[in-house]
């Protein structure tokens, strides 16, 4: 039987993710829930992983490295965040231990950005970034990691140059739910990733940003004067932010940087045939092994063999 | 005591507002009211409306004219919409009469651009136009018509050549109520036209639209890095969704266009806080008396004397 290393845990706003890890790397078991930090917070952090340790069967000592949101304020023990511009590798060194637990936990830090025109703030995404650099390699690198908050970060040799969040996917969700788009977008499901009314809209609202309020209201002018259907209007509002995402990213890229995307199934998909219908052809990299990559980096670091 | 001549109703989505006017345009009574089309659609819009009449003591026979959301389709009777390009004297030929009522009861038209690329609504708007028209003028003009829903009209001469629709007010609303923001902004009270928080983020949206759901997070990452107050945080969204807005309309004006302004009270005052920080300095109308003079127009046209 191979022996466990270590745990690797991605602990997101809303999800909890676990990994056992075996001394050559592999993944000996794995855990995925609800209780994110928001969970979390309410019950006990030690106890959520104490139960998914354990539902396992890990090994009493094995130590656990964590990113994500339960190194928030409103997390389990606040990991703070390193400033930009920023090693990734010295995510590792500034890694918090959490007190008096039964075994070694380290939760990494996010990256902030602190100037006073563009503050911003990454936590998670800073280990897939570690994760993903030693497949990006050296020279500029404009890096979109699509999600609730999309973050376009830019590296150049290993180095954080800075970052900028777009909340695409939260608003898309608050507008398809609140707003009178509602009406015409209920009962949709999904769309192709090559659904001309996603491709139409990301190409509109990349050739012109500004008319983006604008193109959001045609998914219920659409609906009204030319009978729009649910899933067009779906793939419409979609598309016209993704695509504000885009134009603003692309304004804050270093000339000559490639387009690198960090995500994992549908989502990464639809970027990827947005940004490919942009000619933008991003190298992909799953989201998924790159933060196992990442966590794996700092374990062997924190816990060399 | 003076005659009343006619009722003019403006019926909108949630608000209906009632004037009286006498046989020289005078205002002899006036009512406001939350039962807009939403609340008159579940209860009955006739009984609405006399209850009205009936409180100000108007004649039997009082012929009313009515603009707004009682002309849609969901709303009393329908009056559907002239297609643009349409001179705005044809939204009178245009007016639906209430059928089996005890008065001569007509309601207004909206305006619909049918284009495939852009179709766009307006209803209510239009009347307020008719209203203003006469203070624009002849030659080219960019009428902004602040709102839920805010409206910027192209006109030229009388005719309507084209309106887009920025969805500024709703999309304030939702994200405020129901996104991460609103932590940021939670407890805000109102801030001042000229709040900097307010016409730098105007000024930022309008630089750089692309930039929009990123500068619309740093209200967020404000806030966790810099203090941001919620004040400061309310007053920095509002004006990047106004700004993102002006930039957007001004993307879709006639070269030489003059900008109007039709609005009242705060929204009035806070476009032309954030138009004139621009050097765009409009020639400002009071939106409540441009509908008021819309029909009077209409009225006067339908009822001669």
């Amino acid at each position: 039987m191979t022996a466990a290393s270590y745990a690797a845990v991605d602990w997101g706003t809303s999800s909890f993710r676990l990994w056992i890890i075996s001394e050559s790397g592999a993944i000996l078991a794995e855990r995925r829930s609800g209780e994110g930090m928001t969970t979390a917070a309410k019950t006990d952090f030690s106890a959520v992983l104490e139960t998914h340790l354990q539902a396992v069967f890990a090994p009493p000592h094995l130590p656990v490295i964590v990113c994500g949101m339960a190194g928030a304020r409103q997390g389990w023990v606040e990991a703070g965040y390193l400033d930009t511009p920023a090693p990734l590798s010295a995510i590792v060194q500034a890694a918090v231990t959490v007190p008096d637990a039964n075994r070694d936990i380290r939760i990494l830090p996010g990256l902030a950005q602190r100037s006073k025109e563009a503050p911003d703030v990454i936590r998670g995404e800073e280990t897939q970034l570690l994760g993903a650099i030693s497949q990006l390699g050296n020279g500029s690198h404009l890096v979109c990691m699509p999600g609730t908050h999309s973050k376009w970060v830019r590296v150049t040799g290993g180095i954080v140059d800075g970052f900028s969040t777009f909340m695409t996917g939260e608003l898309f969700d608050v507008i398809a739910k609140h707003s009178i788009l509602s009406h015409a977008i209920a009962g949709a499901g999904s769309f192709a990733n090559d659904d001309p009314a996603f491709l139409d809209a990301v190409a509109k609202a990349v050739k012109n940003p500004a008319l983006a309020t604008n193109l959001v209201f045609t998914v219920r002018s659409g609906q009204l004067l030319h009978g729009l259907s649910a899933d067009d209007a779906k793939a419409r509002l979609s598309g016209t932010l993704i695509g504000l995402e885009i134009a603003g990213a692309l304004a804050t890229a270093k000339p000559g940087s490639g387009v690198c995307l960090v995500a994992s199934g549908a989502l990464a998909a639809l970027y990827q045939s947005a940004l490919s219908a942009l000619n933008l052809n991003p190298v992909t990299i799953d989201a998924d092994e790159a933060v196992r990559h990442g966590l794996a980096a700092a374990a062997n670091a924190i816990w060399p063999a």
